[in-house]
């Protein structure tokens, strides 16, 4: 596999880069405009640590861009002066159309649909790598890479790409803020965020089984409108700003339900 | 330890009734409406099925109603009447006040705070085990047998519960809807839903070491206006119920998102 650049060193950066590492993909360049985050990278992944865009290599099979959506155009263009025609230029953003590279002769995107705290390890051979180019024969390239980090790689459109990140709103950052709200109700009451982890946890499991629609359990699909008042009382007169929320969260899973005030 | 009389066998009293009996706690009876339930549960816990309230046991140590939430009051009825002044009994819902069972001298209940599948074993010795009694030595009573099912038991008493309850919907039932959703527009898009697996699986890992709070990420938290209105705009194009969801969640998330439209 020839050289890759890998312009980021934040948390997907970090993650992607040692994993291309540790699979005997070289990665010649670490670019971050923080010359220490490029460096500490680079250190372990036996790359140059650049923070200056005139440093670049030219010669890279692949030029990855590991960094936040609202940075990609710009980045584009800083590199884009930097490079040949004929580069090929890849961002890592499930949120944003590989259209924003479209600058460049060839340009993809190369996207592993999950999410990274900085010192967690994960299991990378499960992550799906979701690969697009504005070139079959780039495609190949981008699904041959993904092959050898992950065992399951996607060639997915920039539409595709679009619905499944508004899925994983839905999946994981809308979740992440039921999360959230209900350690803020446990706290008020100094009652423990850990005694519901066990449930968590099973529901998480639970899903890999079954299809959410068969699993959904509680007062709002059976339907227990005393329960639900109960819980929007209780909202009320502990000024919650959810009570809102908790509504139209349950007129959501059972439209029929009739809980006006 | 002695005897326990087990009202129900769903869900609940079968995982419950089976644990008992794997950790010594001799169950003299199950009764359940359709005896066939009842005689299913009682065979593999060497315990007497019934289906009539006139062939109650009246001695047992406790009684324990692992019935639906709505049953809890009647079948506290049919059983008072054919028990001593003296019986101990207690539900095992999260949702319903002790009081529901005041008729009793001695009443309390007995939570298990976690969701249970027919088939599925879970790890009993995790599940937080949430006890409450009208009396202090009664109370005693369920933390001794709390603690013979599993690690976690804690004396809860009925707000507290309630408190749990409605953060267990948030935690439990809002997240599985979020799932639905999910699942939902993926299918639409022919997009398999397992795409989504390693990302839920590692959200719900990621809240046993870190606050939900820490971990939010996503367009609303970012202030990706851009982002959130593309989203919006799919969710409107394809008719979606959800899109007035997401613009809710979105600004709960951030309250000075401005999104409307």
């Amino acid at each position: 596999m020839p050289e890759v650049v890998l312009i980021g060193a934040g948390n997907v950066g970090t993650h992607l880069g040692r994993r291309l590492h540790d699979c005997g993909i070289a990665v010649r360049q670490v670019f971050s405009r923080r010359i220490s985050k490029a460096e500490r990278l680079a250190r372990q992944i036996e790359a140059q640590a650049i923070d200056q865009w005139h440093e670049l290599y030219t010669e890279a099979a692949l030029y990855i861009l590991a960094v936040s959506d609202d940075a990609i155009a710009e980045v584009g263009r800083n590199i884009q002066a930097q490079l040949p025609a004929e580069a090929f230029v890849v961002h890592t953003s499930g949120a944003t159309p590989s259209t924003a590279l479209q600058g460049f002769r060839r340009y993809g995107v190369f996207y592993l649909l999950q999410t990274f705290s900085r010192e967690k390890a994960v299991d990378f051979s499960a992550i799906p790598v979701c690969v697009s180019a504005n070139q079959p024969k780039d495609e190949l390239i981008l699904e041959k890479l993904g092959q050898k980090i992950s065992d399951r790689v996607f060639i997915i459109n920039d539409h595709e790409r679009a619905v499944l990140h508004i899925a994983a709103v839905f999946a994981n950052n809308f979740v992440n803020h039921c999360f959230q709200i209900s350690h803020q109700i446990l706290e008020r009451e100094q009652l423990p965020f850990e005694l519901l982890q066990p449930l968590i946890q099973e529901t998480a499991r639970k899903i890999t089984a079954q299809t959410p629609a068969d699993m959904q359990t509680g007062p709002a699909v059976r339907g227990d409108v005393a329960t639900i008042r109960r819980h929007l009382d209780y909202l009320e007169a502990t000024n919650s700003p959810y009570r809102e929320l908790y509504r139209q969260l349950s007129k959501s899973i059972r439209p029929s339900l009739k809980i006006e005030d």
